[in-house]
């Protein structure tokens, strides 16, 4: 679960500005006179001064006819907040008040900042036209500063924070409608097995009686691993990695013949190869050249863990935005069940010799190293330990934007359909990151690889087919599309026991 | 096995001529005088006339420059043959000599027979040449006459004996190609997994490395039992048979609807429905209105048997001929499983108990009083039964239908997916008729009823989706098609590692 709370917010502003009357303190009126004043601080304002003081450049601007700015000052001061505040203006100063942007746009030339940077957080209608006006994102605050700020963060511009703030819990009571329907169909009841299951989860998912997988849009997450930068889990250069992305673009790739066999539109994105692809059919929105060995340290840092949820999640989003109805969701990158053996080892509570196997093909003495690296790891990883810590330590990068990417199809209520064992690791930090995540997640297939059964027992998950599948690539989630599909459509095509007689 | 031989040729044809030197006797030079030749007996001729008397009508028809009729029925008498031939011709007579069709149609006339069903059966071109102005079918002779004509039976206009005289056999040298190509494609060899079995399979049945199962025709073989004539077996009445071949037709059952989502021509047959089904989409190939109830007698006669299988065999080379390269089967009939218990547990050697299952959803009652009739019907049916007799006794005619679908599309090297265990029961007869039969089948699924276990088994196939699914209507084979389709894509599709390095 992220509980770093509104520290994000610099992530997206340098500066953020408030009102004082009641946003920061009571509100006064003026029939008060300023000495008379009694400054009283609002509930949530001491604690977002406190995770955002040395991270945020903080301003106010206040809309006074009387006061001026020092005796504002003095007010601050007294609740213990002018030292924290790098501009402040009080409107009866340059005689000039909100809702005119002019107050706002004092305070970034002080600053040296850019609207666009900068928050402004205010009560009333004059503070949002203001800021508008500025060219200035706007908060409104509420009873406390904190809370409201939070809910802000978590309807923020950033998906990640979109995404994780935002669960959205399958609707069981859709799920029953569409059973009960199902059993009037012209077939005997429960007839279609374990379709039915999987056809009635993704009604609750998508809340709909009438589920479609269509449109459907697959995306294969590419990023290298430093760990596989010599033979010691896998004999395969990293350079594999861009070349195969390059190939599923250029439409040579299993995955790639796969989705236009299925009719489902595929995306390649490079979240961190080694190398740059050239390849005008690979998206990039690389992070970094691959990670760190994490033989000797960490992967990557938790800016680049922040970093890849975001790439995931937007990535999530667009597609969703443009029309697709269900994900699927594939990976490239070479030593990557390296890393999807540690983390289910560890979320799921797995012995590393269960969940470490021979990935794309590996000899026995290779297999007997990545069992020994993964169960130093897993020994050496705290069972308390930050998910975010987690991830920077033993990546990879592609198994953190997936999991983005579904913790964020979740919040949207679009299944996701997840391939082998590394999606079904990213589906594990999904869950541990956001739970209830895992909600929205169907198992193409049961992997080979030995974690991916503990994988899915830990998410729930029955898998659709069973076809000893070890390629990746998204090939066992685009493979059960077709199925789906054809149940989907039966739903929608069957007559009713009724309508026949 | 079919054992009936040439027998079958009367079912074609009223009546055979033969050409005598070199056909029936050895051939004499003119440079011989009548008088002094010894007419010698060709090999096959008397095994021939053994069959053919009494069930064809039999003539000669002979060139000869000198001979006389006269002569020609002298000798032969000598050989044994003249008691046996209503009509002699010795060209000589009548001076006009072979290719000139006029001696045939003379034999035609004094036989008052029609040219079309008559066979002529010669040693040369000329003969043959005869033959086709005189608008009769021809028939080379070889070696050996027997085994001349039963080669001919084989390539006869009967589909089923077309079929079942005619068993090809799988290439392997081509699965073994196929194999070796999937390993240098980008990807890690076997990472398909069972895929590239089925796939090589189908490339074997195919014989091509290009293996495709478009395009792709379904059938639902349609038939009532007596069996299901009172609730013994199944509560549901025969009419949902029809009513269920009338749904799908129009489109509003789960095979329908599987199959226009999965690009797959459907054809509904009806080989035998209790009532006629009003709609135009389902074919009518009636053989009689259902089965009667084995209980107390034979479900049905040798000859309905034949006919099922005959409609079976010409179903396929008509979709075939048409263009499909692959078929899926499915049948509708209340009661089948009742029968393909009965069946797989004589056929593959099965205790009752393991074999019967709740087909569609039988209380427990039910189970008891099926199971009751499996176990008696299978120990009074002998180990050593004739098929035929085996498919008279117990049906039903969808299941023989299938059946000689199956062996016909075997013998065109056509791969069939089959659907659930009554269509499993049926791949098991098409094998015990003609050994090999078995090696055209794909197993689109494995059925939730017990005894399609042992079928797969006994058919040696590994079924390529597991999803409990006991709808029947060809479900679980068209669910398949996609997958197959999407594999054979990837055969044409993918680069090989040497393309892209």
């Amino acid at each position: 679960m992220v509980t770093r709370d509104i520290e994000s917010l610099n992530d997206r502003y340098d500066a953020v500005l408030f009102d004082v009357g009641n946003t920061l303190v009571q509100q006064v009126f003026t029939a008060v006179s300023s000495t008379e004043l009694e400054a009283i601080l609002l509930p949530g304002v001491r604690e977002t001064f406190e995770v955002l003081r040395g991270r945020t450049r903080l301003g106010v601007v206040s809309n006074t006819t009387t006061m001026t700015t020092k005796e504002l000052s003095a007010h601050l001061q007294a609740v213990g907040l002018l030292e924290d505040l790098e501009v402040i203006i009080a409107t009866a100063d340059i005689g000039i008040h909100k809702p005119d942007p002019i107050p706002l746009v004092h305070a970034l030339e002080k600053l040296g900042v850019q609207s666009r940077r900068t928050l402004y957080v205010g009560d009333n209608e004059s503070d949002s036209i203001a800021a508008a006006r500025a060219g200035m994102d706007f908060c409104y605050t509420g009873p406390n500063l904190h809370d409201s700020l939070r809910r802000f963060v978590a309807s923020s511009n950033d998906p990640w924070l979109r995404a994780s703030k935002w669960v959205r819990v399958p609707d069981d009571s859709i799920a029953n409608e569409l059973r009960r329907h199902l059993d009037v169909l012209v077939k005997p009841p429960g007839s279609l097995g374990s379709l039915e299951d999987h056809v009635c989860r993704i009604a609750a998912i998508q809340r709909t009686t009438r589920p479609s997988v269509d449109p459907c849009a697959a995306v294969v997450f590419c990023a290298d691993h430093g760990v596989a930068e010599d033979d010691h889990v896998t004999p395969w250069p990293q350079s594999i990695s861009a070349t195969m992305a390059r190939v599923i673009a250029e439409g040579r790739a299993a995955s790639s013949v796969f989705a236009g066999a299925s009719d489902v539109y595929l995306e390649i994105i490079d979240v961190g190869l080694a190398s740059v692809v050239s390849s005008a059919g690979v998206r990039s929105e690389r992070i970094r050249a691959g990670t760190e060995n994490f033989r000797d340290g960490w992967a990557m840092s938790l800016e680049d863990v922040r970093a890849a949820l975001g790439v995931g999640a937007a990535t999530a989003e667009r597609l969703i935005a443009g029309g697709s109805r269900t994900l699927c969701v594939g990976e490239v990158g070479m030593g990557n069940t390296t890393s999807a053996a540690i983390l289910i080892s560890r979320l799921c509570g797995v012995e590393p010799i269960e969940s470490t196997g021979r990935g794309a093909g590996i000899d026995d003495e290779t297999l007997a190293r990545k069992r020994q690296l993964v169960s130093t790891k897993v020994e050496e990883l705290r069972k308390d330990m930050d998910v975010f810590e987690l991830l920077a330590r033993v990546g990879g990068l592609e198994i953190v934007s997936i999991a983005g990417f579904i913790v964020a199809a979740s919040s949207l209520g679009v299944p996701v359909v997840l391939d082998g064992v590394t999606t079904q690791a990213a589906a594990c930090v999904a869950e541990a990151l956001v739970p209830g995540s895992k909600s929205a997640c169907i198992a193409g297939h049961r992997s080979k690889e030995p974690a991916s059964r503990h994988a899915l027992t830990h998410l729930g998950l029955e898998p659709l087919l069973d076809l000893e599948l070890r390629l990746g690539e998204g090939t066992g989630a685009l493979l059960a599309i077709p199925i789906l599909r054809s149940v989907c459509a039966a739903i929608v095509g069957m007559a009713t026991l009724q309508e026949i007689m």
